[in-house]
């Protein structure tokens, strides 16, 4: 086994405390990654939360980063040491299933292994996150960092990005779509900066005023007050696409009034059972979606994409040691946009 | 005014009884049509019984109606007296807002004129349906019915045929699509013919065994019983879209299941207030969406694409007399799948 340092919660508790973590020994398709960035997601929050009412385990959250590439097996052929990778929200996959031969891993019917919190697929042992120096991984779920893309920036696009990306993608949006964003933290201002970047006409919707500069400096073309009814009517049946990344429970239908005819609302993330009324799917025949963290090749597209358009997150660079204090101030949504803990504090005592 | 003789629900019941109906005088943009046959939709019996605990008016249902131009207003340029015509079930809307100019008049922001139970927008009174010897209607709300397509058989495109032919044009069904059809009534069956002659490889999912040689007649090329769970589990993720046709309220969850990556469930009608767990969503990328009835373009187009393709409903032909039959019969699901009535009987005293 390899030793490693990270930011561990010990059974029953939501903090996290720096502490020695093992890492499998080099499978022949593995990577040893150094994490040098890892992002701090909202999942690290909501697994945190569960994780203290269970006395099972431990938990090591982290699953978007950028490293460096420490050793690699003695059948890797896709990587070599000293190169830049980022490693996503899901590391390994059954790889059989139609969802994964349509390179849609995130959708494995067998439950893609996650990277923190996950089962190994080989030994059956718990996967422990990107908060930690190093991670092992196999390169088939590796993705080379494009030459040009700030390593600290890019480590959210590997959850929040590719979250983002798929439904945009999926969903045709280009040149000529109208698409609005509902929400502007971590996954919303990267989903402004992408559909910006696809040539779409974005406007943000939101129920905070003071977000409208915020919302114009990302590249938006348009700010809605989503709590203004004026505002609001304004837009009925505008949107294309409206990405809806509001996590908490809300009422669809005043979003769903501003997507055009025959447009989707794509909500991001597991808002659990929602109702709403077919009626207002009904008129503009409109179509509600979700849509969640993404397969190998679309995140390949989308690092390359953003590596082109010199594309990353805005974020917060925090020593690694300050991990609790980002975790609570996510919870409180103090920040602008996306917490990304810098790992080199760990090579210290 | 015009009289003309017709199927009525006096105030407070839903039994039709003959009467003598008047029509208004033709304004220079109407048409008056005699009404041939008339399909028995699913929404009349519905009307029909809110009808009975309305004391308000009179209630004569009808709108999927095809038939021959009697006389024509002195502005009328499409139409000349002799003129196969068809009607929906809308005959007129603002004609001003984006859907209308759009061409989906049915969403109407000013909601359409309903062909039975509307208010007309000249004199407020209200509209009188196609269970009538004749019909007085806007010539940009007629439709020519094509030569070659039987005017009987043809009667329930204008409704059950709109309906189902706008989302699997909207969701681009053509060759190399894979349809399902849910529920195989009126709507149902004509969503396989349609999706069938479109190009898709088509299946049929019904909780009745007994189906299975309909569906096949009708063109399907696979039959899934939707109470097996074996047989369910096999067409997991395999349908582009998924046309459901039930209107009684049920779980979606297992239909959407079936649903491929990145497709659609499409139901038609008024489910009101639906459930689902986004997680059924999520996990494929899959969306829900609504539709119902349809614009004047996507009507002529479905007319045309019908007269190209010997396209028309199934149907059981009555007299006229043996409305309230039909209205039980179809009560009870006991038709074939869509009653038309032959409205000559009419004209007997």
């Amino acid at each position: 086994m390899r030793t490693t340092t990270g930011w561990q919660a010990d059974p029953g508790t939501r903090r996290l405390r720096r502490t020695t973590l093992m890492r499998r020994d080099l499978r022949p398709d593995d990577l040893a990654i150094r994490v040098d960035y890892c992002g701090v997601c909202h999942s690290d929050l909501h697994a945190l939360r569960a994780h203290e009412s269970d006395a099972g385990g431990v938990l090591v959250p982290g699953h978007e980063f950028t490293g460096t590439v420490r050793e690699v097996g003695s059948a890797v052929t896709g990587f070599a040491p000293g190169e830049a990778v980022a490693v996503g929200n899901i590391v390994d996959s059954c790889g059989t299933c139609p969802m994964c031969l349509a390179g849609q891993e995130n959708f494995c019917r067998d439950f893609p292994t996650l990277t923190y919190g996950g089962r190994d697929r080989q030994d059956g042992t718990t996967t422990l996150g990107g908060y930690s120096r190093e991670y092992v991984v196999r390169e088939a779920f590796a993705h080379h960092l494009p030459a040009g893309l700030d390593a600290a920036g890019a480590a959210p696009l590997l959850c929040a990005g590719i979250t983002v990306w798929e439904p945009l993608r999926a969903l045709g949006v280009g040149p000529g779509s109208t698409v609005a964003v509902a929400g502007l933290g971590g996954l919303g201002h990267l989903a402004v900066k992408l559909a910006v970047a696809l040539g779409a006409t974005t406007s943000v919707l939101s129920r905070t005023r003071e977000k409208a500069d915020e919302a114009h400096a990302l590249g938006a073309d348009g700010f809605v007050l989503a709590t203004d009814a004026r505002q609001m009517a304004a837009v009925r049946d505008r949107f294309d696409v409206v990405i809806d990344t509001i996590s908490a429970p809300h009422d669809l239908a005043p979003y769903l009034r501003t997507v055009a005819l025959d447009g989707t609302l794509s909500h991001l993330g597991h808002l659990g059972r929602v109702t709403v009324d077919t009626t207002d799917l009904l008129i503009g025949r409109k179509k509600l979606g979700s849509a969640g963290s993404g397969g190998r090749p679309s995140t390949a597209a989308l690092l390359r994409f953003c590596a082109a358009h010199r594309l990353t997150a805005d974020i917060e660079l925090l020593p690694s040691s300050r991990v609790n204090t980002a975790l609570d101030r996510l919870a409180r949504n103090d920040v602008r946009h996306r917490f990304v803990l810098d790992m080199s504090d760990l090579d210290r005592q």
